[in-house]
């Protein structure tokens, strides 16, 4: 019986060891995709217990509470911190076979050196030995950074957003970890929603262009993307309900746009024809600046309305959608394709029946402009567990070309999620030692070893053209 | 190598082993959903012959009798008992990687101590060691129920239904199995079918109530539920083609109900209107009832018409229906859920590849009215084998919390299927098992033990409010 | 560690090998669906060299290369034979967990006696060994197949071939593998291409019936179908989005065909109605004949514009259809099944996540008349690995009848894809293998030896009424 998470966790033989421990255990991180607040990182906030870091805003282990039966009062409601962790303690536990037992344990080893399962009986130690350390002035959201050995992060950014922690952070020469924005503009595409024109006036704020009409909206947005390039963004990000295919002329679009505007309603299939000749517009954007277009689908959010009225949007109650037509996508991409403003492209679907054909999307649109242009990302939310990404490993290892995936992001909202990335890279490597064992695949470190380096990190340096060395 | 299914058959580790036989194997059972016909156990049914009771209505052996090329005169025909059991033994020994082939092996040890593998050879002997056995005076319905270790079982019965069967059972104290019906009320929403009218003049007699009009219905279908409740029921059971969401006023359902009483034929858009209301009115009474509500969808039933008109309903012709909208199914539980009147549920798609989205569906309606209010059932009908149960139980486990899972039932229509618990369970623990034995989760049988009697046991109990004892 | 694709290649355990090479490893090939150029078969084609042989035509390679960042030159372009196959081997050697793994391995192992990893270091003695076989006199497309212990091929055949190929190969008394053909009409099926009427025109000319109603359309076919029956063929093979039911009047399908061959364009409505009646009235002649029909669905081609408009067809830029009801297909088979005309049909769909229901479906329709009369095809195209394979073995073995499949086919444009069929019985046998060793089926030589050959061989002679030998 292998030990509880010792040095060998997810590794179960020995090529899988040689290749973790000598080829991706020490090699940086770059965190391309997440959704921490670059004002935490700018303030170096510090944290006044492990309730506060760990559950102040983790949707994950509130669903997993809710789903064992607490009240909310102990989830997002008024107990008190050390209760509410005790709660937590007691649930995790219990969690055999979810992902957050594994995410939460390497936390709890990697920053507090803790080293026992997390257990209402081992709650109190937990309470007392993490508090400790994050009560010291030298565990701040930096020093947590720093220590996770990353390198780069993207953050998740809209395009009204000032960047001013980031220019801050930039500045700072006391923190040499790059903090580049990401542009996600889907505030700009929503037009369906009740808040649209209020947001359309924020934007026309920011840019200094008065937007009456989709082409003014078009000028405005290309003017926060140069502020954005300015400040190191190489990165956009899309939330999709799918990728849709819905042609329609540039008159019929202004019309939507301006009927909207003019506060009427939309139909829905105004409402995809408008999304759909936005996205095509904001590509190539992306194709001329040279940007990665990130495309996040087959998500339907707030499906609870009384908890989303009490407690708002990413609180929990978001769930897979499983309309997500393969035709539309490719169609999508080969209308970009034609008009030869394609640009990189990262593609996450939700739904993890998806990984086949999206394996076999990719491959229509490949081409010498660099390795892997169009990308499936790594599992991705409800996706994100040793299941979860076995399976889209294995299934873009056999649809594509897997050395060249650009791989872990976090996704994460936490400063302790780091871990999250030698969670991935075991996992990788424990795929490989299995390939390797078996006689499928050569021993061969040379070729194995730079396959791990570069999925770990140097793939994502060059697809990206982030501002950091390879290693 | 193993030998075959032996004491530690499915256990390929020692804490599987130690799991199975110390906390599951002698736990009792609760077969909280099954097709068994309540008169049989009122009357301790004997069998004659294998055959009868093996044979005699079981649809998923047809089906392999028929792949495998049989003359239908060797399955549902006029061939005697002997020859349709030959058959049987001959089809059954090519049956590798079927679940029939473990199934068949565990009832042929565990009621018959009939070790061999069944095959033409062995026949002869099976069919004579079998019949002795069936033939004593001590062996009926009631006798393998008891030798089951069961203490409760729920039928599922039509509104219409006396559950005369289920007062007998209740009054005799020979017999202290619990019998309790379960309400299943298609034929009542089924509004499209040609004998809906003639069903509902049915409805009418048995609740005294001369319905007229939707509103009549429901007032029906209320006294019903409360005989049901005095009868002991606390399980209600739809058979739904999906999920669907389709609001409409209540004086469209009047309109479509009485249209249709009337003798017309009602549109699509109508029968899925009048089938939303329907299951939003029932899901209210269940709510304010404390039953639990379980969904059965994603199937497409009686494909072959030939042999439909030929055997009927249930005789092997259904498949998997793919098209199961995810976003409908939210909808429906969010439309409680406002109302506040979301009963306690269970989920089974026919479909494996729902998996996934209804593990993020369950995470969206969970709230401290119940451990686990939401709950996908187990693998279902076509996915009830080892490979659909792994998959069920590591899907539940990433997206949701196994421990409060309330485990297996049979659904079937034999006297003979109990060891599909044990089936269960020795997949359960091995799954647990091997997590143990790579290190994913500690060697603690404390909580390991409690996990896997609840998931057997009593979490059924607590969660359906059954009257029998937690253990 | 188990050495590189060594003679235990796959077989993890003492029964798996045993079975393969007791059982699989001598018994002759069928490959009863690809694409080879029966011309290149009747001439013996030789090949220049690896290049020719290997690259060719092989859109999966080029897709790999395009995935690897490859310039279109170095694939399809202009640069020479050496500087192709360099690129080949340095992509490849990165191809760790990609089906082109092992199936160029496998090739190189039993084509070439080609023992080490392809990599740019042993490029160019590769280069050097596989051109010196194939530069032999004896080396060409015959002795190929003839090396790959194949006794039977079926080639796929358009209406309007003249067979002439296969008849000079029937002929010739020097070369006794049978090579048939296959009945594949698509293009007149698809009569909403811009070209169906020039295709109708040439179908007139060789059938010497004036084609000018949808009745003289069919009577066509039935004469080119007597003259491929006189021919030897007894499969047809269907490429189809998904498979549809549209039932319309025969008078409204004249009237489409009509309007069409006045060169109207039609609507997608009537595109699926034409398409319905068309494949109906196929099976009904199949069913007459007692070919097998083989329906291909679920696949999008020619994603990719500007590169189909500068390669055309069947290079590289296809992907999965994810929609594909499955109500559809069992409408359509219930059709025929009304009709007592469906025929022995193989159900292959693009898309992995559609076996479970193809599973059930299967389950619908079989009868005495053969056994598995309606099968599940290999794991087809993307799904040609080991893990698709494993998938597609897995699912009919838990919803059908595996010991009564028809087994492997290629699929291939290539005379050196054979080996795929070791590759498949490999992991047929040791699925089978690990099945015995944990305890889950007897460890029975004799039963299971024969279900290995007949999945192997024998099924695919008595299904299709191969005019060979069963061994």
């Amino acid at each position: 019986m292998k030990k509880f998470m010792d040095n060998d966790f997810i590794l179960t033989n020995n090529v899988a060891s040689k290749l973790f421990h000598e080829y991706a255990e020490n090699v940086p991180v770059i965190d391309y995709h997440c959704h921490i607040n670059p004002k935490e990182i700018a303030e170096n906030k510090h944290f006044k217990n492990i309730t506060e870091i760990w559950l102040g805003g983790d949707h994950y282990k509130w669903r997993f509470m809710r789903s064992c039966g607490v009240d909310e009062k102990y989830i997002t409601g008024d107990s008190s911190d050390k209760e509410k962790f005790f709660k937590w303690a007691e649930c995790l536990s219990k969690a055999i076979g979810n992902p957050l037992y594994h995410w939460s344990h390497l936390e709890l080893q990697r920053y507090f050196n803790f080293y026992k399962p997390l257990s209402l009986k081992t709650s109190e130690e937990a309470w007392e030995v993490c508090n400790e350390i994050l009560n010291r002035s030298d565990i701040g959201a930096r020093d947590i950074i720093t220590k996770s050995n990353v390198t780069l992060i993207c953050t998740t950014d809209d395009p009204i957003d000032s960047l001013e922690y980031h220019r801050t952070i930039k500045e700072d020469n006391s923190f040499d970890v790059k903090v580049l924005p990401a542009w996600r503009p889907d505030k700009a595409m929503n037009i369906e929603k009740p808040d649209y024109k209020d947001y359309i006036q924020k934007l026309s704020d920011v840019s200094n262009i008065k937007i009456q009409t989709y082409k003014d909206l078009l000028e405005a947005l290309k003017i926060r993307m140069d502020f954005f390039e300015e400040n190191g963004c190489l990165v956009s990000d899309h939330a999709l309900e799918y990728v849709m295919y819905a042609p329609a002329e540039i008159s019929e679009i202004e019309d939507i746009f301006i009927s909207r505007m003019n506060g009427n309603a939309i139909s829905r299939e105004e409402e995809l024809k408008f999304k759909y000749a936005f996205m095509q517009a904001m590509a190539k954007y992306y194709n001329e600046k040279n940007w990665v277009m990130q495309l996040h689908y087959g998500c339907k959010r707030d499906n609870n309305k009384p908890a989303f009225e009490k407690l708002g949007p990413d609180t929990g109650y978001d769930c897979i959608n499983n309309y997500t037509p393969s035709s539309e996508l490719a169609d999508f991409l080969n209308a970009l394709e034609e008009k030869h403003i394609l640009p990189k492209t990262i593609l996450y679907s939700l739904n993890p029946i998806d990984n086949s054909y999206i394996g076999t999307i990719l491959g229509c649109f490949q081409d010498s402009s660099a390795i892997s242009k169009i990308q499936q990302g790594s599992a991705w939310w409800f996706n994100d567990h040793k299941p979860g990404m076995q399976d889209q490993l294995r299934t873009l290892a056999c649809l594509g070309n897997l050395s060249g995936f650009v791989g872990m992001l976090t996704d994460s909202r936490s400063f302790l999620s780091y871990t999250r990335h030698e969670y991935f890279r075991r996992i990788l490597c424990n795929m490989f030692g299995e390939l390797v064992e078996n006689g499928e695949y050569p021993e061969d470190y040379e070729i194995l070893g730079d396959i791990v380096k570069n999925i770990s990190y140097n793939n994502s340096v060059n697809y990206f053209g982030f501002p950091v060395d390879t290693i």
